[in-house]
């Protein structure tokens, strides 16, 4: 696992979510001349149809062609549940994260899903690279984000897969503060109006959720403005000092 | 990753195919005393629908209730394709493998998939183990059926999820030669009549795929006969010595 990346052209697999993050990892691998192929994955989660509209819109943008591009429907994820993001019965968290615990929004080992899909596809189209936008400093605090489970899981990969097969994991926002990850952005031209990041709202982002205070927060330190639209645009913009 | 298991009487969820080598995983399980999850994927192979009926059978069998029972659709892994199992345009082998290559029934990284979903669940579920019918010795050499790789990704689980679950993998099988594993199956009563393993066919057994081949000379070399029916008994029970 490397949270750089060296400059060739090869072939990478960017799992884009549709939020902030992984539209600026797909940014970072465009701009690094990568060929891209984008995976989205649907599982079940509240904001599904905002978020594959987000997608289709990234895509868009880096003209990905139809067949560099996969939409995976892993809605065993939401079957098997254990979050608030795929758990109605579950109340979606509205104020500051808890440090100390992991919250009810982490969806159960969700990415070790989405990177053995990318996997397999990669091996399939033969892919070298699979970027991810995870975020570990600045984030909710998944285990799944950290550095530990993406080396962990490239090991796995490098064992699992045909011995010809060498796919690295690339995690250019690991070690980012949200507010670089906005910056970054915008230096790069990436969509940032076309993502979603709302946990819960599809119309207008919530503004509450973790993920929009983190988003808010990486806005307001980098002195920009979220192009997106908010609920409560004067809540939100109180929360974006905290 | 351990190969053994001791005593205890702890939930495992327990990946079962609906061929026979995960259907003796299960017997090794339900006679140490685990409380039983059964957890079976589709994935747009050719069998799906005979594998699923097995699956029935040997979760009635060990009497697994409903809510012990999950079917995970993972069609990403047919719509990604790369193996003759998922892709008709693939032929299907009938010769011997090849064991100096992957065979192309290899389906892309399929058993992190499987793995995922199981570790999903057993963290939704509390169950404190994984087990896995894998067989890496005498077997198709897929990559993903390894020690190597089940206790890699065992790392990746420990580091992917909360930090206070802890997740086994557990691979009984690992290391039997198939007349081993037939033997185990049959001492321990488990249900090998319901069981399917071929590749191609539903309703009688082709008796000359890979995984015919495997089984067929499994049930030779330990002086017994495969219970299911297959197409063309006679060359069939040619090649139970081969």
């Amino acid at each position: 696992m490397d949270s750089s990346a060296d400059c060739s052209a090869t072939t990478a697999v960017v799992l884009v979510s549709g939020g902030m993050d992984s539209c600026v990892a797909a940014a970072e691998a465009a701009a690094s001349g990568r060929s891209l192929a984008l995976l989205h994955a649907t599982y079940g989660q509240r904001t599904a149809a905002r978020e594959r509209s987000a997608f289709d819109a990234i895509a868009a943008h880096y003209a990905v062609p139809a067949a560099r591009r996969l939409v995976a429907t892993l809605e065993h994820i939401g079957h098997i549940g254990g979050s608030a993001l795929t758990d109605m019965a579950i109340t979606m968290p509205s104020g500051p994260p808890d440090r100390e615990r992991i919250p009810v929004t982490y969806v159960p080992f969700r990415n070790a899903h989405l990177l053995a899909t990318a996997v397999s596809w990669a091996e399939v189209i033969g892919a070298a690279e699979v970027w991810i936008g995870a975020v570990e400093e600045d984030s909710s605090g998944y285990p799944d984000c950290r550095a530990v489970f993406l080396e962990a899981f490239e090991r796995a990969v490098r064992e699992g897969t045909r011995p010809e097969t060498a796919i690295r994991i690339v995690a250019p926002l690991l070690h980012l503060g949200k507010d670089a990850i906005v910056r970054r952005g915008l230096e790069l031209g990436a969509p940032l109006a076309a993502t979603w990041s709302c946990y819960q709202a599809s119309e207008r982002a919530c503004g509450v959720c973790e993920s929009c205070r983190l988003r808010l927060r990486g806005f307001a330190r980098a002195g920009a403005r979220d192009p997106i639209p908010y609920e409560n645009e004067p809540a939100a913009a109180g929360e974006r000092g905290r």
